[in-house]
């Protein structure tokens, strides 16, 4: 039986997102916010925390990606996806008319932007930490309605007034489970690695270089994205993932072209994608290619081979 | 007399920014955020208007890009930057024994989050759009402390517990001034190029061909970011800031490469840096050796040089 | 009626060359080498001059590739190849058992080397200016055999002891016609540019910049090829053959990329091809987009458009 | 004692040169040509030849570059440069004003041509496979004068009609001592690395990527060359020097690297440079950063550190 955290209240995404991946026996404990919850991995009290990182629609989770760049080492081991769809919820009896004030996340009420200006432009925004407490909130009959999951509905025992009121439908949130660093997954075939790189002071065109150790050694990147480092505008680290295995030479040395040219480089994890998407990456990046370049290169030492 | 919309409410960090920006006797209008700023210059109620961007620790302001990339149409025209200092403000009387709820925007909770943890860790913590509105809302009794702007405690009569109590002393917010599309101000030396490049599918490696563009004429970067382009999950486009004004010849001809290879390029205006920081790049592309190299390209197609 | 200048004597490659691109009634007249071919098109003796630029067996004829890169200017204005095929020359009468000297041209005798090893290990290697020369001495029965071409046998009456005695079967000498500068031949579709960029002391790394010049603007190199300044060990130029067509906008760009970067960049002509393949180059590289991007530029700066 | 091999005959500028390198009593031998004198290393005739690669006017000496990147392997494990100097060599009582004929070597002749030009515009030019055999044959009344050496007058008893008639005064060729593979000098802290690159067929821009495998690294080449494979008009070969020696960690990485993309390299030695230039490359490329980053990576991998 494992140990859980996962970001709150019960009936949030994350619990949803937490089912894909945990067992009915595992012991799941919900934290109030992206901090708590991985530090719950920090100190010991569960073995793995899922926190979202980014959501094709809202783009990255700031705090997650701040956390694992900048807080206590942790090292992500697995993801999952969870299509998000949210709902307008009610209690028992309430009328769509008396709708003065809509509660929910910052991050919902973004998606759910045109739906509000058209049907409730004049209703007043509450933000809550989360789109379950909003649920709650409401429950306790402290504003007019919540915009939140079906799950929260369930929860809360709150009526849903509509469904798929997001403004893109299939907006998709991508969670990461992590835990202490010492645990790397095997290779499965799809992995993705992650990495936190900082590039040092004045060191002009240094994303340029960084895409180029990837690219030279033909590792295609899923995801960048910049984060202030907090030492002054234009200041940026980058939170990269990159196609591959740690353990796969092609990203070995890449990670040691990052390590060799950047300040500091932090290792972010090796984990299997969620969509089980394989590299492509030309034969020559292979690893029984690098292998034989390495045997080679020892034998041309040696002066045993030209 | 110039009229501004400037996201509020009164007593903002963006209000004090315009203050840098505007006359006292241009008309202001601190509007609910930062979509209705951007709309009172779309629809003609002003002319000008001032929303913050990025933060040097939060990171970006992501519905201003958002805003910039995709709604409709805008240009900036100029910037300024403020140190970002909080105040923990209570109404006159109120003792700081007795906080229990601490009102303020997420991205000023974010900032305090050390100072939070260390003094008041079991207060509840409480969103409000603004950090003016949550001044407001302790000064009608509702919370206990507001984090929020030294000018907020003028505005609403509150007074100062503390001083600074922000994690990073220093923290510097950019804020940039837009209007109609149209309006290009003046090259002077030290400016900057704002753009939103959408990639288009399946077009791996294409971040490395748009540093690439840049990189080849010698423009530098000062500001790139991804955001989700709604599509799904890895599917981004990306909001740079470069050195350089779009009159400049090697800016022009770096738009037009990223242009031909990129499925949507948005300008999104050329203004004086804050800083007043000149672009330093190599004397081959400077503007004169640009203009001798079409002339030189001229001749040689006429037959009359070689 | 043409006037073509070709690398003589009669009866060398250089003259079956020029059959493929004169007419009959066209006059052709032979130059004792390079340099004296060139300068006949120079001081105006005649119109045009062909002359060897590359064997795929021997490499390049550095004189003329100094000649046009260094020697007052020139352009090319047409390209053809010739399989080279040697054959082994002899007086009537003559047998082989006798052979006791092999005249014929450095290149010729590189290329027939094998052939001379193996069944002529003995005899004396006799360098004349040219193949056609060679043929000529042992008409006059200065030497038992010549390397030459079979025009030049049946030219100076000889026989033909043996075809084909070239190491590589199916080895080609690529020659260019060339003229004074200020004739540029029509764009055809398939047609290559040539250049020469000086790069100027002390600027490491140069190479690659030039070829990301070309790279990034979609433009294929066909040839590249060093060759001393004089200068000094270590210093060189580049001759440079690119796919497409100087009215091309993106060789253009390019052509004017190298002249910024390089220290001096001479044109040398752009001409269709022998082989008449066309460039492959991705469509954002095509001569109307160039054209639209130009456009955009024009409104973007004009602030008619975003 | 060593056994050396050289281009002959005695009196060439190669038998200067060996000279600083080899000891009076070393044993030297003269060869024919270029092959030969390797050949007499490859059959075990002598330990180590000597012959020149390229001449700052003139040139590649083509036949070395083929044999090394072709022939059966050897190793490049010295280099000395000469200073070419041109003398006009005569038998005694010969008159300047009797000229008819030139004898030298075609690459002597073509670093004098500006002054045979001046001086004696209608002499026969007759090459001959050295200049120490020109100046040989004048010794024996065969022709008028040779182009040769001051050396090459010493040895056949000629005056020296007119010194230094090179058209660039200092010429300098490079020269490389070869020995069986197997012997790799000592790194010095000044060396360079030879290698030649095949990079097989319809592998378009892979000159560009064989550039950026040094690039990426910080190995700086001094010297590239293409040379024809024999296979085609436009297929070549690439012969470089890169700065660094083969047990440097980033000389290793990148041939490596090359081992990887190209069809075939070929290592053609690394030894001391013979003007002691030592490599300017980035701290970032130094040795120890290599190791540290190996080592780094090692511990990610094994889960000890992130």
């Amino acid at each position: 039986m494992a140990s859980y955290a996962y970001l709150g209240p019960a009936g949030t995404f994350t619990e949803s997102a937490l089912k894909k991946i945990a067992t009915t026996s595992d012991q799941k404990t919900p934290y109030a916010n992206v901090t708590a919850t991985l530090n719950a991995v920090r100190n010991g009290e569960v073995e793995f925390a899922l926190v979202p990182i980014e959501n094709s629609v809202e783009g990255v989770v700031a705090r997650t990606l701040d956390e694992l760049a900048i807080g206590d080492p942790l090292v992500i081991v697995n993801e999952t996806t969870l299509e998000v769809e949210f709902s307008l919820l009610s209690r028992e009896g309430f009328s769509k008319n008396s709708i003065t004030t809509i509660a929910t996340h910052p991050h919902a009420e973004s998606q759910c932007r045109a739906y509000i200006a058209k049907n409730y432009p004049h209703a007043e925004i509450i933000y809550l930490p989360s789109t379950a407490a909003a649920a709650e909130a409401v429950s306790k009959d402290e504003y007019s309605v919540a915009i939140a999951s079906e799950g929260a509905a369930e929860l809360y025992n709150l009526n849903i007034i509509e469904k798929n009121i997001g403004d893109s439908s299939g907006a998709t949130t991508r969670f990461v489970l992590v835990s202490k660093p010492g645990l790397i997954p095997e290779p499965t075939g799809y992995d993705r690695t992650s990495l936190a790189a900082f590039i040092g002071a004045d060191h002009a065109g240094a994303l340029l270089e960084i895409l180029t150790e990837f690219s030279v050694r033909g590792v295609n990147l899923t995801f960048i994205q910049s984060r202030p480092t907090g030492a002054g505008l234009g200041d940026y680290h980058f939170i990269i993932d990159a196609e591959g295995h740690i353990n796969d030479e092609r990203v070995g040395e890449a990670m040691m072209g990052l390590h060799r040219i950047c300040e500091q480089i932090r290792y972010l994890g090796s984990y299997p994608r969620a969509d089980k998407v394989a590299p492509t990456t030309d034969k020559s990046n292979h690893d029984d290619v690098f292998q034989e370049a390495a045997s080679w290169l020892v034998d041309i030492r040696s002066g045993r081979k030209i």
